[in-house]
């Protein structure tokens, strides 16, 4: 629960239909699994085209739906016409992504009409125990529509 | 030019191999074309399967490999049998990543026997002219062999 | 409560210790209220040397007192003889810092043999009420004695 | 030389003037030395009062310095009556702040309309060499009259 504006059938069926249509998500095998309020969630395979040279989940993946999951909760609390960017994310790598399956939970952290300040963790989970294996903070711009 | 250690030859072939045992890079047909000491630089394709909802080059996309040539100019100044792990990178998106295709360039900050600070410039090139489309900053930590 | 080691007197006399021979702590009026095993609290006045153009609090004050509470939290949970230094930080700001009284919040997120990632909070307290102002996300070195 | 808007002496002036009106600036000692189109640079002495506990220049002030560095360097480019506000800093350390004087040097990176993303790096000066002891890079937001 928080304080954010709800989100509106129109917003959810918004933030599904630009999921779909992000090429890269459904290339890293990516889904939706959760959207709300200020909070999403993400999940994808580690899948073999997706590693880095030592058969780890590749940074880039894990980069990809931290923010994917950050934007889509930034989203969420906007007016149903807007859009929104990201501008910086920092990443801070905290364990090396082992398992099958990567989770990306993202939340507002700050709403703000010019900007909105995003965080996403991400866990892989192996063997039904989950480990935290990356911390994502960044900026989001909303854009209104012209 | 620069002061850093030389590339050995050894190094050279570990980078190459190194690179071509990322699986990601394979998935979104990215080549090392450049290797030297304290340097790189990775092109990729804005493949079909690696954009974002509007037909853009996915954040995912530049940050993986942004973060690759990061990681491998700091790689290359390591003794021949150490490797490096990304434990942070911030990246600034300045532009929208349209055209064909992605050039990211990694360079030394400041290297070190704990930590080395790498950076990496992302342009997209389109119609022979190059835009910066992003920044990274971050810090590499070497292992030496066990 | 966390699964961090306890602090022992003996870190606890450290941290006072080490903080009380910060110069810029005692410029800034800043004071250590709390230090538990991974937490910590500062508080800082915003003294009338301590402000930016506008009169609020100055972005130098809020990143120090959240970095030193960060890198603290980071040190409760260290060998009795060990130390550890900022290697980056990021800070968001949220909000303005107004009011007379800033309070940072420290924690650790991932302690480390090699690298202990930490994150801040700061608040601006007026009227009794505590505002959000900047989230620090950043990165400890642990240094054990030569 | 840039291609940024060419400083007006209105704004060099307004520049000084905020620079003078931030308290904390003075509480360090910190003179701004150098501003023009897209460019600035800050000094300041390694104060008794601003110092860490191993007598060295505090994260805080290297950070104090880089930030105005660079949030001037934004301004500096900015239409007469506009403001500009940190957002969001990274400040990567990468040596000790020995020495006497400290010099911060901000620019553009890439000049917007929304936001403007900046650098500084700043150099601790001990016996007439320059030490590189910090990298920022962060997000300027600018605003307009109401």
């Amino acid at each position: 629960m928080n304080d954010f504006k709800p989100l509106s059938p129109t917003m959810d069926q918004k933030i599904r239909e630009s999921f779909a249509a992000q090429s890269m998500m459904t290339t890293l095998g990516a889904k939706m699994v959760h959207v709300a309020s200020g909070t999403t969630e993400i999940h994808a395979p580690i899948l073999p085209g997706s590693r880095q040279q030592h058969g780890f989940a590749h940074a880039g993946l894990t980069f990809a739906i931290g923010d994917s999951a950050a934007g889509y909760a930034a989203l969420s609390i906007m007016p149903d016409d807007h859009e929104v960017l990201t501008t910086e994310m920092k990443i801070n790598l905290l364990a090396p992504g082992k398992g099958a399956l990567l989770i990306a939970r993202g939340k507002v952290i700050k709403p703000g009409r010019r900007l909105v300040i995003v965080q996403a963790d991400v866990f892989a989970r192996t063997e039904g125990k989950d480990t935290h294996i990356a911390m994502l903070t960044g900026t989001m711009i909303p854009f209104a529509p012209v």
